[in-house]
């Protein structure tokens, strides 16, 4: 049989979430905003440890959210910034985020497809909590990324912040070790 | 308005030709395929000049095809490739397609988003058609990939072959380039 879609779909936890207007107008309340999201993907069991949001950067207005869903969705791409990016996508109405002027806020760095995938969105600002060592320390593998990546972006007209609430983001990346969260990476 | 899911889904076209099993036992003929699938994509209107396929790299069984959905579906990650290895994941019920044995053709050099994709979709052989130059040649970006994509991916464990049947691959790509396609990069 061969398939001919797949839909990739919020967990229920985070749609009732979503039913007041969200705002965060600091770098770090966006930051804490995607690890709250990161550890709450945990607690309900629908994913890995990562949290992703997309923001208006000048108003800070929520315009789409994410979590890691590559084991309730069976689904390789549903990591946490893939999801997010897509639904901007979704509610915008547009492969191409540019003339938005959004901002991403991922609880852990990119990993070399969602690297590509920011690029590809049209985002033009990217914060990021946990670093690549942060995520390899409990398991997760993140590819064959540039060596620095940030300047990569950069260079492509992406803004980029490092170790914004990284200690929050480590912290939570721990528990989900701590409980025995599954480490899934690529054909182990 | 924040959404909460996306769907990708196949044009009907395509899936309309998947109605009869389908095999290809050589490289070339898995390539061959991957080709029309580019071909067929311009000539019905649904998307950028790519297209992939999933097949059991012993027995040639198809398992999942792709097509470029990024205008169609207005999503910047709906590649071929990413199109492709979901459905695989679909219709397998797996995130991990490393224990199927698959080979993934696809008619151009994986992006930088879809060769971190590949890698954790878990197939574990690649058969390119056109290079990244060639996709360059029409005005498509490819991003910032390592300096010896196939290494990368050999070195983790997934066979690959370039320039299977390229000729006929450039040839789609150009056809798509004189018609008139859009060419579509990020934030342009």
């Amino acid at each position: 049989m061969v398939a001919e879609s797949f839909e990739i779909r919020l967990p229920p936890w985070l749609s009732a979430r979503l039913v007041a207007p969200l705002q965060a107008t600091s770098a770090s309340e966006r930051a804490r905003f995607a690890i709250d999201l990161a550890a709450r993907n945990i607690e309900h069991g629908t994913g890995g440890p990562f949290g992703a949001a997309v923001f208006q950067r000048a108003s800070g207005k929520l315009v789409a959210v994410g979590v890691n869903l590559v084991l309730s969705t069976g689904l390789s791409c549903a990591h946490a910034e893939v999801v997010a990016l897509s639904l901007a996508q979704r509610a915008l109405g547009t492969p191409d985020l540019a003339p938005f002027d959004l901002e991403l806020a991922t609880s852990a760095e990119p990993c070399w497809m969602c690297l590509g995938a920011i690029h590809w969105s049209g985002v033009r600002s990217v914060i990021a909590s946990a670093r690549d060592e942060d995520v390899r320390a409990i398991g997760f593998d993140e590819g064959a990324k540039p060596a620095d990546w940030t300047a990569t972006l950069r260079e492509r007209g992406t803004a980029v912040a490092i170790d914004v609430e990284r200690d929050a983001a480590i912290a939570v990346l721990r528990r989900y070790a701590a409980s025995g969260g599954e480490i899934y990476n690529a054909g182990e």
